[in-house]
Formats: C-alpha cells, sequence, structure tokens
C-alpha cells in the first residue's frame, strides 16, 4: 500500500497531501498500518496491567515503564526524541519549508485509576504511526512535525499546561494519585522542574495541533458514525455546594419537626437533573460526589456538601443552567429549612475548536468514505490547552456502549484505523493549507 | 420540705405513698431537692466537659471518672453500691416486706461523642436524689429498691443486655468508641467479663423498672406539657439499600443515556419521606448515612450505599411501611435503569411499656398538678431490656426544642424536679400496688 511520493512528485511535496486522495487504478493513497497500532496499543497496555484495563497513573513505575516503550516507538518511527522540562515526550520531524511553526500531533499515555487502554493511548500510538507512515513514504512535510505525549493528562493536563504556561509554583507542590508530588513525579520521568520556563510556548508558536481520542461517550457507537469532528472543548464548572439543616435523633424528632440536610440534597439532585434536561443541547449536569454528616443511620443529617458540576460548549449557557439552579435551591431550602450554599471550585472556559481545521476532518473522513458528525468534546483534553497556542482540532472514534475509564472501555480496531487515518490526511492537508 | 413519716404513720409504711400526696395545711408531701439534682448534674458534667455539652462515651477516663463521682453520690444517699460483673452501678435499699421482687429505677451516664448533660444523667442523679429523698424522709418502701446505672446505653444498651442475657460473646470483642472492646471496657471500669452469668436476671426476678429521661424530641417542649407517659419503645429496623447503577464520565455520557446511582437514590430518600409521611401516626423514617461511589464531581456515580431506618410502636406497621417502600424502590430502578437491594442489618422488636404503671405515672402527675401527655419513646432505652424481665415505666420530661445528643441538650431546671418528683411518687404507688 505504500506509494512513493517521488513517482508522483519530483521534489514537489507540496502537493503529495491532495494527490495521495486520489485513488489511481495503479497506486493506493497513503495510509497508516492498522495492525501495526492495534499491536501497539496492546503492547502498552502490559504496562500497569490490569483485569482487562489499566492503572498508569502519571509518575507511577508503570506510567514511567510504558513512557519508555512509547519513546522507542517513537524512535522506530524516526522521530528525533526528547523529554523537555516539564516531562513531556516531544519526536521531532523536520519539514521542507523554511520559517514554518510546527504542526503538533500527540495525545497521553497515562490513565486514571483502573483505567481502559484506549483513552490517550489511541491519539498517541495513532500520532507515532502516522509519523512511521511518512516515514515509510518518504514523506517530508512542510511544516516542521511534532508528536507530543503530554505528561499526567488524568491528573490535570499537566503536561499541556507547562507547555502553555498555565502550570502554577503551587500547583507543582500538590500531591498527584501516584503518591509523589507533581514536582517530584515530573523528576521521576525525567524533567526538570526547575526549568519550566523553557518549555513554555507563546500564541503562534505552533501552526496548528491536531488530537485523535476516542469519544468517551456513546453517541458515535449508538448512531453507527465513524468520525465525530469535535466542535470544541465543553466548559466544565464545578462549585461544592453546603446544605445546612440541623443533626437530631432520628428516632424522637418528629417527621414534620425536622431540618434534615439530606433529604434537602435528595431534591437538589432532582433538581439539577431536571434543569440540565428541561432544555435542548448537549449540556450535562452531575452530582458525583456527596458526603452527609454526621453520617449514622440514627441520625438525621444536620449538613452535606456535593459537588455540581455543568459543561457545555456555551459558557453563557452553564451560568444560566447554573442560575436556574440556584433559584430553585433557595425554594428547597425555605421548604426543607436548610441553608445552601455554593462556592466555586473550578472554571474551564469553552475551548472551541478552529472552523478551518474541522472542515479539513471533514473532508479528510468523507475522502476516506467515512460517515462524520458534529459534537462537543464533554471531556477536557490537552487540545484546550494547545488552543492558547494556535487554532487545533479533534478527531474523535467511537467507545463501545460510551464506556470510558473503565476496564471495560474498547474502540474497534478498523475505528481506531479510521481515526488514525483520518488524522493523517487532516495533517497533509493542514499541512498545504 | 421533708415530712417525718413517723407523725403521720406509727410504724406503717404502707399508707406512706398515697398520704405524701395529701397536702395537709401543716405538712407539706414529700419532694425531691430540685436544686441539689442540678447541682450533681451540673458537677457531672465536668467530667468529660466540651463547650457546653460532653463527651462521655462509654469506657473513656472521663466515663471512669463521672462513675466514680455518681458512685459517691449513691454511697451518700445511703445506698449499698456494687458494681456487677457486666460493669453496672448497682445501689441497693432494704425493703420492708419479706419475700419480694426489687423495685429498679435508674438510667445511664455515658454519652455518646459531643453530647449533652442530660440524656441518661437526668434519670441517673433523678433516681439517686429518690433515694436520697426516702432516706432523708425516713421512708421505707416495702419492695427492696435498686438505684441501676447501666453501663454503655449510647454504644448498644450493654450494661441492660447483659443483665437480660442479651449479650453475645461476639459482641464483647467489637470495638467500641472509646477505642477499646466491650470485654476491655468492662473490665476498665471494674466488671468481670468471665462472670457475666451472674448479672443475668430472669423474668420475674424483677418487681418492675422505672426510668426517667429526657424527652429528646420537642413534643412536650413546643406543646408546653410538663410529664410524658410512655406507651412504649418504638421498634426500630434498619436495613443498607444498595443501588447499582453504571459509573461512567460526567462529561461525555448524555443525560439520556445515564445510570446515574445517585440520582435514583435521591428519588429513594425522597420516596422514603413522602411514604412515611402519607399516613396519620408518629412513625419516623430516616436516610442517615449515604456513601457514592466512586465519588469524584466528574464521574456519574455507579453505586450508592444508602442507610433506610424506620421505627414505630407497631412492628406491622413497620414491616408495612417497608413494603410500600421498596415497592416504589422498584419503580425508580426501573425508571433509573439500577438495581435496588435491601439488606436488614438490625430489628429492634417494640416493647410496650406496662399499662398499670403508666396510670400511675398518669396519677403521680395528676396529684403533683402537672399536665401529662401519652407518647411512644423513639429512642432506644435501658427500659426496653428491662421489659423482658418485669413490666416497666417511663417518665419523659420536656427537652428544649426537642434537641438532643447535641451539646446545645437541655432541660429547665424545674422540669426535671418535676420529673424526679413524679419517679418518687410513681415509686411510691408501686410500692403499694
Amino acid at each position: 500500500m505504500n506509494i512513493n511520493r517521488r513517482q508522483f512528485n519530483h521534489g514537489l511535496i507540496v502537493s503529495l497531501g491532495a494527490l495521495a486522495l486520489h485513488r489511481s487504478p495503479s497506486q493506493s493513497p497513503i495510509r497508516v498500518n492498522g495492525k501495526r497500532i492495534v499491536d501497539h496499543i496492546l503492547a502498552l497496555a502490559e504496562f500497569g496491567k490490569n483485569p482487562q484495563g489499566v492503572s498508569r497513573v502519571a509518575y507511577s513505575d508503570a506510567d514511567k515503564q510504558g513512557r519508555e516503550y512509547v519513546l522507542g516507538l517513537m524512535r522506530a518511527a524516526k522521530l528525533d526524541v526528547t523529554i523537555d522540562a516539564a516531562g513531556n515526550l516531544i519526536g521531532r520531524r523536520a519539514g521542507s519549508a523554511a520559517g514554518l511553526a510546527p504542526l503538533l500531533i500527540g495525545s497521553h499515555v497515562d490513565s486514571v485509576p483502573e483505567g481502559g487502554n484506549y483513552d490517550g493511548v489511541v491519539g498517541s500510538i495513532g500520532a507515532i504511526e502516522v509519523a512511521q507512515t511518512l516515514a515509510e513514504n518518504n514523506v517530508t512535510t512542510r511544516h516542521p512535525l511534532e508528536v507530543v505525549i503530554f505528561q499526567n493528562e488524568e491528573g490535570g493536563l499537566i503536561g499541556s499546561r507547562a507547555m502553555d504556561g498555565e502550570l502554577t509554583e503551587k500547583e507543582l507542590d500538590l500531591v498527584s494519585r501516584s503518591g509523589k508530588t507533581i514536582r517530584e513525579g515530573i523528576k521521576f520521568i525525567g524533567g526538570d522542574p526547575a526549568k519550566l520556563a523553557e518549555v513554555r510556548r507563546r500564541k503562534g508558536d505552533i501552526a496548528a495541533y491536531l488530537e485523535l481520542h476516542i469519544e468517551q461517550g456513546g453517541i458515535l457507537d449508538s448512531e453507527k458514525i465513524n468520525i465525530g469532528v469535535v466542535e470544541g472543548i465543553v466548559g466544565i464548572n464545578w462549585w461544592d455546594v453546603t446544605i445546612e439543616g440541623f443533626a437530631n435523633h432520628a428516632g424522637t424528632t418528629a417527621m414534620n419537626n425536622r431540618q434534615d440536610a439530606l433529604l434537602a440534597a435528595a431534591k437538589f439532585i432532582e433538581t439539577v437533573n431536571r434543569v440540565v434536561t428541561s432544555m435542548p443541547g448537549r449540556q450535562v449536569g452531575t452530582v458525583g460526589r456527596i458526603n452527609a454528616l454526621p453520617g449514622a443511620p440514627n441520625v438525621i443529617p444536620g449538613k452535606v456538601v456535593l459537588s455540581l458540576e455543568l459543561r457545555d460548549l456555551d459558557a453563557a449557557k452553564i451560568n444560566m443552567l447554573f442560575e436556574k439552579i440556584q433559584g430553585e435551591a433557595q425554594k428547597i431550602a425555605a421548604e426543607s429549612k436548610t441553608k445552601f450554599d455554593f462556592k466555586e471550585i473550578n472554571v474551564n472556559i469553552p475551548a472551541p475548536t478552529d472552523s478551518r481545521i474541522r472542515s479539513l476532518i471533514s473532508d479528510a473522513a468523507r475522502d476516506l468514505g467515512l460517515t462524520t458528525k458534529l459534537m462537543p468534546s464533554g471531556a477536557g483534553h490537552d487540545a484546550q490547552d494547545m488552543a492558547r497556542l494556535g487554532p487545533v482540532g479533534m478527531i474523535f472514534i467511537p467507545s463501545v456502549a460510551g464506556i470510558s475509564h473503565s476496564p471495560r472501555e474498547f474502540s474497534h480496531p478498523t475505528d481506531i484505523a479510521n481515526g488514525a487515518n483520518v488524522l493523517l490526511h487532516t495533517l497533509l492537508k493542514l499541512d498545504q493549507a
């Protein structure tokens, strides 16, 4: 299936991206090696292996070993690999045109605890495969190419936030899931936390960033669509909600004399669901954490602290939903003689992808005979940080049953190969654009 | 206020109980010393003192010291005091008639962590005061009298359950809130866990048991009634309810594609409240403990375990409520694509008080010019174990605002004195009956 670009293009690499998409009876267009991707994914899955899944949290021994394996793949793909001061793996490939900013492709290989083998891995191995395919086909892009394997995506997009200068000194001392502080973790994987300034890039330092990723939701799978063209990465607002009632004896306090913080919390959780689902759109709202005090079967809960998380592509919609939820909470408070307090914990503003890149992804997919759907990314990704530095695009492939962050996470080999081919051809189109 | 019984009754103690209640212009009927009770309550409150309240959990140093103080009060009240093998303090006073089983009065002086100064203490100090009043008035009852200060009421009615033979060998190895096992705790407070058989009593071994206690609810206080005549101690059924949904990514899983165990739990908590309050009666139902897994703001909870507690004087009503709640849970499960499982953890059957004693309490209160209300005890008490050995009665006094198991627990000195006087005169009536 290899093509020799020289047959088509004597020294003029410029037109190859377009040419590759036009099948000729005698020549197949350039394609990734789907079997090799799956082999590499399965080999990487051995590091931190769990029954069916993987625990390869950033800065663990398994993470370090997995990264070493990936570094070997990058070298085999003829990339010039370095570990930057933040601990990101960067594999460079020179471009043919002078003075162009690099095109970046990549993802991450760390996992959540008890995670799966596809989140981050598909995009990482896919990006390396693209580089290897280019090398094998003797294709040189105009722009320099960088394959970036960001470190500690799951623990707060640490590697990509170092790159856009968002990572603070204070954060370096936070303890990560590995037990190490982020500072210790960066040293552990070969970075140098004292030299983070060196990795920082500015707006315009990159020509574009492309990331292939599993959807982590069930839309593509249930609608039987091949490729998701990501509109943007949703904004995420997270509040801690404290509900104060009055703790009292569960046996002696009559039902009409209670200030039950957990009953008020129950009404609130239902309200969040009702408000979020009461209007069209793909917004989501979740109460994932709850703590009721004192927490004994025979004591009416006097205090509940719970998390509220809202996500949408549109920050204004998040605010509108929150105001509605807050208003409803005040009614619950009045009815149940409790008090609600909302404390904003974290805000990630929505990160739209680049419209031109979205079109190129759609074109590349169509050329490959694949169906597409425009969709938000409900999860955060390193791409949202790269969006501060230049135009970004994201390519989703189906997650079977929408399962993610679980050993049951799975994507079909065909979908993985499709995704990597779309990444390859979007990159080539972008290189020409 | 003391009366010299010899003026009324030359050797015939029999009629004193009745006589004492008939005021004569020159003689006051026998009364407790209300100021002394409050002084003793405040002195006892020094052991394990907290801001406004007390932490005197069983087998703690504070508990041991508090018991030593109480033992001194019992001796000062001319009681013949022993510590039984279970660690209960027993103060005996001989009766005048031969062959009668003893009349028991008492309560407990251990507290919950961060508790108040009245739960158990009012009944304990009140019972000792009754003995002292009898001694000071040279009143000898027909029946032998025993003032019993039960050990570790708050940690599972341990002292009273040793007395009726319900305490198991296995329980002795459970770790109590003090950090000591119950076995170690019994040794620590002067008992001998190897000789528990010695403390066991059988049905008929006691003539009756009377306990004075704070209501721990708000009914007497809000209705401005002096004395609660306890109909019985409610049955308590406790289940652990497990709700299985499916943990998934809170950003990527569409609202209509979730199996959110916490949303199902919220609907369940509301349902428990609705079912319990949907019919007349004084039944209570509480969800006091909840645990949602995995418990992260950005993960849809896949599993929730919560406690369900139902209490009523009528075991059949508890069963009926439970069946209704279970039926509603199945509907929630079907709607939310979750699974509910109910595991029975503990059942305390209802313990009715003796109807004759209830009448005597009402009579004694009326004679003292006090208003009464028939009511259940929503809380468990040592009296429920004594009900296995003979007839029991319980006298409630108002708890301000119904607050209990809290440093804010409070009962007015007048109410405490009223309660102790009702205890005294119920005892005297019972002694004659």
